[in-house]
């Protein structure tokens, strides 16, 4: 076996069999086959695709590539849940005290992420003192104690699943849905979850352009969950602003907080809702969701997921005097107010353009390496069907360097669409798949 | 203009322009484009092909990524022959005599080769002494005192091309037939040669598989140089067998002096007098090919082409007693024969086989930085259509280390395929297509 002649066979339109696909990854990931070879392989993956068999077989691959755990030998109940990513996207760490505090454990084994902005972990690690680096035990008892914890510690999860991802970047093929498909469920597979919700987002700023590629993707995962007896749910959402009001780690902690206090954009506290009651209807028999949504919105409004937070937070070292008042967290030295050149309602958030901002502004990274400025980032001050006159603010950008100011506020004004026509402000779509 | 717009625009089939070619070559050859983001580019060009321009602006951005030179301007006679290679091939060097001394001008500018064996610089340098290592103005000289001089000195010829092989290489992508025309046409550009003869040779061994695929390379070529204003002639052969008697470097040099003296092997003597009597209807009046191979014969047989031989040697520094006397050149510490455990005709010898073998033995480089071991390699001292008896030699391993012994001598015995079939030996299938 050698990888040329396994490129060859997927450029000849062949089904790669089970040992090829392992010997691709095992060999990638240890070096031994080039980068080179891997996009060639990638290329015609992309244009040839995968068969159901082939994506599976990668899943395994690609999960076994590195340290492997077992959530669900800790509870069978324990749900994950999984988004393919959008600018601003803080529904993840929501979702951890709300599910928390309606007695559904949340068990999260992550990789430091990288990306518009750093991971959870990242996002985490701003409140002063929090520590992911725990040891099985602590984590288990923390999961039992308080039924949520978070760990990050000397886990190497499905490395090749990494290498995939930047490469996939660097040659274009972001959105092969075979590719994606298998990535999504290795990194599940690698943590050994059972019931879980694939968020994923279509539109700017994301990988997948249309509803029909996002519809093909559910698909192939619902169809990947059920050879791997997973119960699998797929949310699929456009994406047409950046989800809530801030990008950046420490700027998202502080919304992540305000909006335990109730204090939620429309958008974000949409969001949560809907993936919020898909993720109770596959851990409990609690099956319908406006019962499930409506759970949410109590345990938030009665103060019972703000104080599950509190606890995850104080129970993992972190300070909670940060919790109680997020405006003690360290800011930028510049706030600067992206002021509106024009008057009309917004009519669109280029997501993209937001999101590049953000990277230049160093709140996200694009390699392992980098590290991010936790303090820098944007915060919106208007979103879609706002009026906005001119001369208001739009936005704000968060930086230590005076030299980003200029250009980067010119471009985020340019992000926002004003328009004089009626906007209809609930005109993101959301479909449920399962 | 971004090079992963690029990628992606050849994947759907889009024509890049002038401007997207130029802008990957430079940055590709400057490192400023990845190795995996040309792998991904070449894979679409792979399946989704290159147009006439394309072609043609591909090859001249890869010509004009390094040093470029004008033979057309020393003399428009100047006929270039190249070779898409094959194992043991030596007819290049064998002609460079053979054309001075029936004064057509030879001038060879040359990249250290690296393959199978190593290249013609590599082969002559063989020759203790043998300097190519000249400046232009020694160049010129000898090329008007005796008329052919070969130059390596300080030239960075194509450095994109180079680079483009040995991806294509890595990732399969060898047999390419738009992108083997850019890389061939864009050496060629970059000596600025008017007058050329493409040998196309096809079957194992080599990277073009059959007889139609040899003829479209070929057409891409004519169709290229009417473009490019250059006279092109291509010559399509199959290669069932290497070329000659030897592989190595030293040993191809021994059996260039023999050949020489008009001790030559059919097939080689062959291919000698078809692309000599090509490249003489290029260059001079003399269209008539049966002439120009008398006119090759009787050179070789009056000598003459063996003086032109030596005294180009000796202009550029070269020791001829070596010429005169070849076995005082190095040799090998072991010289193994392999024997036939058959008796019968041999039908093929599996150019691929031999070609690894000579890898393995040192005689090649997979790498520029590679060394070549220039004594080791393989001697044939059974071609098709020769009668073996069991026990006879079929073949000599050339090696300085006795640790390879065993394995090449018993691959090198199953390269040959022995029938009790009649076999005609005069098989191999040549074509002239201009």
């Amino acid at each position: 076996m050698d990888i040329v002649s396994i490129i060859r066979r997927k450029r000849e339109k062949q089904e790669l069999n089970d040992e090829e696909i392992r010997y691709f990854v095992s060999k990638y990931v240890r070096d031994e086959i080039t980068d080179a070879q891997a996009a060639a392989l990638m290329s015609y993956i992309y244009i040839n695709g995968l068969t159901a068999d082939e994506i599976l077989n990668l899943s395994k691959a690609m999960a076994s590539s590195g340290d492997m755990i077992d959530l669900s030998e800790i509870s069978e109940n324990i749900v994950d849940k999984h988004s393919t990513g959008g600018v601003g996207d803080k529904a993840s760490i929501l979702l951890m005290p709300i599910l928390a505090s309606l007695n559904i454990p949340v068990a999260k084994i992550l990789n430091r992420g990288y990306g518009i902005t750093g991971g959870i972990i990242d996002k985490l690690e701003s409140i002063p003192g929090f520590n992911t680096n725990l040891s099985n035990e602590e984590f288990l008892k923390n999961l039992k104690d308080v039924g949520v914890s978070v760990m990050a510690q000397g886990l190497n999860l499905a490395p090749a699943e990494s290498k995939m991802y930047r490469l996939r970047n660097q040659i274009g093929c972001e959105n092969s849905l075979p590719i994606l498909a298998s990535s999504l469920m290795s990194l599940k597979l690698a943590t050994g979850s059972n019931k879980i919700v694939f968020d994923i987002t279509f539109g700017k700023g994301t990988y997948i352009e249309t509803k029909e590629e996002a519809r093909r993707l559910a698909k192939l995962l619902i169809k990947l969950g059920k050879t791997l007896n997973k119960e699998v749910v797929c949310l699929i959402s456009s994406i047409s602003q950046p989800l809530g009001t801030s990008i950046g780690d420490v700027l998202e902690i502080k919304e992540t907080i305000m909006a335990l206090r109730g204090i939620i954009s429309e958008d974000l506290g949409n969001m949560v809702e809907v993936l919020g009651s898909l993720m109770i209807s596959l851990a409990t028999d609690n099956k319908d969701l406006d019962e499930n949504t409506q759970m949410i919105k109590e345990t938030i409004k009665s103060g019972k997921a703000f104080d599950k937070f509190k606890e995850m937070i104080e129970k993992q070292g972190g300070d909670t005097n940060y919790v109680d008042d997020p405006e003690l967290l360290p800011r930028s030295k510049y706030i600067m107010p992206v002021l509106s050149t024009e008057s009309g309602t917004v009519e669109s958030i280029d997501t993209d353009i937001v999101g590049s901002i953000a990277i230049y502004l160093g709140a996200g990274r694009m390699k392992n390496a980098e590290s991010v400025n936790a303090t820098s980032g944007i915060t919106l001050n208007k979103k879609i069907g706002d009026m906005v006159l001119v001369g208001e603010t739009l936005a704000y950008v968060h930086t230590d360097d005076d030299k980003k100011i200029n250009g980067t506020t010119q471009q985020l004004k340019e992000a926002f669409k004003i328009t004089n026509k009626k906007i209809n402000n609930n005109s993101s779509y959301i479909e449920i798949i399962k």
